[in-house]
């Protein structure tokens, strides 16, 4: 276990006064977890730079133990801040939160893991730089550079993470600095706009894994679009899910459609403005079809409600809006709602419901803004709210899910973007929810040109324990039948780490191998994707 | 040097009659190469299939012997089919040219190396499935997985080739197989449509490196656009590069122009259709002043001319259309080249012709027909026609650049995509070529929303004994003065590879240890970007 003692006594030398931090109170906090179960560290570190990260590991390395590095640890669903293992010195690196640089000729960012999605959009904002960022419903105090290296999503354009960051600065296991891309070379040009560099593309290594501590990377922004459309189709029953995601398809692989496209259930789309009807059930779980029925039906939602958004020019959004509804002829109810028809609406509302009517086109538009500011890259709290959905005391407003005791566990598995295959997800999935008294909370997310995401939400309710010890027994049976179905999950959670290695050998060694010789002493995050031993 | 006697002799008994070559005519045509002088292999083995592939590497360890393995050798400007050594073994995975599966329905292929571009165009035609691929102008007989783990781009939406290739199969040193992605699970559903799989993303590992030996890769496909139309831009002087580059860019940067933009300086247009003007120059290089201003105006070119695709649907097209006019307003001769206007075009150039005039269209066209067929994912060998520019005793039609004995050397620094930049890089490459005897053959390609690679050809006649050693030297130091200024290559052949630690340390050390660790033996085609030995 090395010398945990000494390696404090180390840090506390080379950090300034409040830099190391081993406060039971402050423990205990950083120990919360939306999991079933979160690990308390024994102390936590506040490095202000790479010098500073690079002292701290070469500590860990002389006194053999271990460090867990966290962006902001808003990691919902997945684990949070909490390291795999109980009585880590976690790394905390939110102080380093600058914004380097922001090129708006290029459109990109260099930025430090401290950055928030809230923070970036205020700059970029204040400065009317006229540039935009992709951000995630992860909330304001999010990290973008720990969402990339978790491999998270978006809703735009740029809706993969890791793919449109370019060029990493890394503190290596033994204190040494790799630069990636181009950046290795001192004056070269194209660090932040090209991301291979010449030779080996290294920057893969650094996402979902532990072998090293990214402290700065380059995020490519957009500008904003000339004029956005968001659109937003639902269809009435389950079996349209699979015509729904066909129907898609062709305009996602064309090109016609740039930006992610998510695909929620009804009861996904409830969680995201409200939680669990106590009152409509007397307390009873599942949801009764029939409440269900109701909600959906006041609610104005599809069994299946499908939104993204055109960008572009007038021309284009209008050459966009004319494929979409040819390809869905017949097939749902087709919304376009764009900045004017949105802002007509929100006065139209108010006065609809004091004459009586329109209470849906209030409840639509509430639950749009949220969603229509996250194609804009307008970070919220908003979807955070879906954490809350089996809270039987809910806070006001979304807050920190770790505020209110919010469960929540996500089971992500990709499947290729058939109708059949989401069918099969949810052929799968759908009875294991209600078997575990749950619902089935679900979004597919159309993640590139031919792929989705499907995000299986078990959330609940952490003040029950026996609730939370079915989420558990829930997540566990979710996983392992759509990993033997092949649906493997995109990113997990503590819990599931260790079973990445069923059914696999030599990938997961190989990895293990490249861990030896990186990180010999297994002083990153150890436990996190990579296990330190060979099979 | 290990036993290569002993490994030779294991080798024959492993493959199948003919597997193994050792003929001297045989390796005379394998040490062939557009550069100043190739590598003579010592022998050439052909395995049919990853098995036969690990046999391979486990004999050269276990005789402690190197294999240098090819797709199809077609590496020109780069190195061809020669080991950065000489006496290689050379593996030539040619024979395994198996099309595995094409996916209509997801617009995917899987291949394996030995498959051409000609091959599986003519596949996807064939069988009408309504794809197409995105292709180089490395001609017919080309590897697309070759190209691809060069990092090498095309013409099209899916120009950058390992950004749309998904899922690898690598026989390692020690004789595994590694499956990248998703593929190390047997059942994945989303393997060839989801490149990062779970934990760290590893394909980046085998683009320009010597860490595997790849055997499959799937291959990401376009549905053929309803409608495509080629732009073109011609400026008429230098000084106006630099604001084509920067009114181009917001539309590259803005998703307008989906495709890669080629902008090709006069001279290169003009290699692409002809050789040089021996009789007009009266055997004098460079290119006399006058003379190129006469072939420029002959051939209706510009100073520079910029070309690439608008595609989508008959609106998305016109959309794009006015947002290009709107951009360049001012600007240069904008073109629009559809189908219909080809074809007409084609038709009625004869007719001018024999009326006296229109000779000026005929060569323009003659000039767009192949970039226009690149352009729809068609592959074709008259780019290959560049590489005969300074041939005195040319064949009739492209060929192989070997068979003519083309000289050819590229140096193809990557740079943000600014007009400064651009502007630079001529400042700076312009004066060596003259200097050497040369004249700039250059082309910026647009190659994703940021950057610009520059394709500067150094083209001789490997014939001229004094010439090829003039076309070392300016390659040497356009490559030297490229790199100092910050201009880094994104690709290099065998002269460069050595010189690509230069000013870098931990990121080559890095490499280093990984191809330790990977190929502990050195195995695999050492040299190849990544040595051996730390520094």
């Amino acid at each position: 276990m090395g010398n945990i003692a000494a390696a404090v006594q180390a840090w506390r030398e080379l950090l300034p006064p409040g830099a190391v931090n081993s406060e039971d109170a402050v423990l205990d906090r950083y120990a919360r977890s939306t999991q079933d179960r979160g690990t308390r560290p024994c102390c936590i570190l506040f490095p202000d730079n790479a010098t500073e990260v690079q002292a701290i590991v070469r500590i860990a390395v002389a006194q053999g133990v271990t460090v867990y590095p966290i962006s902001r640890g808003k990691n919902w669903g997945y684990g949070d801040a909490c390291a795999p293992t109980e009585g880590a010195s976690i790394m905390d690196l939110s102080r380093m939160n600058r914004i380097l640089e922001v090129n708006t000729e290029l459109a990109y960012a260099v930025i430090e893991p401290g950055v928030t999605q809230g923070q970036l959009y205020g700059y970029l904002e204040e400065r009317n730089t006229g540039l935009m960022m992709d951000c995630t419903g992860a909330g304001l105090t999010a990290s973008l550079v720990g969402n990339t290296l978790d491999r998270g999503f978006g809703h735009t354009r740029y809706d993969d993470h890791f793919l449109t960051t370019c060029g990493m600065e890394v503190v290596l296991a033994d204190g040494r600095i790799l630069n990636t891309g181009f950046g290795h070379y001192p004056d070269a040009k194209a660090t932040w706009v090209y991301r291979y560099g010449v030779g080996p593309f290294l920057d893969g290594l650094f996402c979902q894994s532990n072998l090293g501590i990214v402290t700065r990377i380059g995020l490519w922004l957009m500008p904003k679009p000339e004029t956005a459309t968001f659109f937003y189709v639902t269809v009435d029953r389950d079996e349209e899910l699979a015509p729904l995601v066909d129907r898609l398809r062709p305009l996602r692989i064309n090109g016609t459609l740039q930006t992610a496209v998510h695909i929620g259930n009804d009861l996904r789309m409830l969680s995201s403005k409200g939680r669990y009807p106590w009152q409509l059930t007397s307390g009873k779980t599942p949801l009764p079809e029939d409440v269900r029925a109701r909600l959906r039906h006041e609610g104005g939602l599809g069994a299946w409600n499908a939104g993204g958004a055109l960008i572009g020019t007038d021309g284009q959004v209008r050459a966009g809006r004319k494929a979409l509804k040819s390809a869905l002829s017949g097939l749902g109810k087709l919304k376009f709602v764009s900045d004017n028809k949105l802002a007509w609406a929100e006065r139209v509302a108010p006065m609809l419901r004091r004459m009586g009517l329109g209470a849906r086109l209030e409840e639509q538009i509430k639950s749009l803004i949220p969603i229509y500011g996250l194609l804009k890259g307008v970070p919220t709290d908003e979807p955070l709210l879906g954490a809350q959905w089996r809270l039987r005391h809910p806070p006001e407003g979304p807050g920190d899910p770790l505020d209110s005791g919010c469960g929540l566990m996500w089971v992500s598995p990709v499947l290729p973007m058939t109708g059949r295959a989401a069918t099969e997800v949810m052929r799968i999935a759908g009875p294991i929810f209600p078997r575990h008294g749950f619902e089935p909370l679900v979004t597919f997310t159309m993640i590139n040109e031919r792929a989705m995401i499907g995000i299986l939400n078990v959330a609940f309710d952490k003040a029950e324990s026996e609730e939370t010890a079915r989420a558990v027994q829930c997540y566990d049976a979710l996983f392992d039948a759509l990993m033997t179905a092949g649906y493997i999950p995109y990113r997990v959670g503590p819990r599931a780490m260790s079973k990445l290695t069923q059914g696999s050998k030599v990938f997961w060694d190989l990895a293990r191998q490249i861990k030896q010789v990186l990180d010999p002493h297994n002083v990153i995050a150890p436990g996190r994707y990579i296990s330190k031993d060979l099979a």
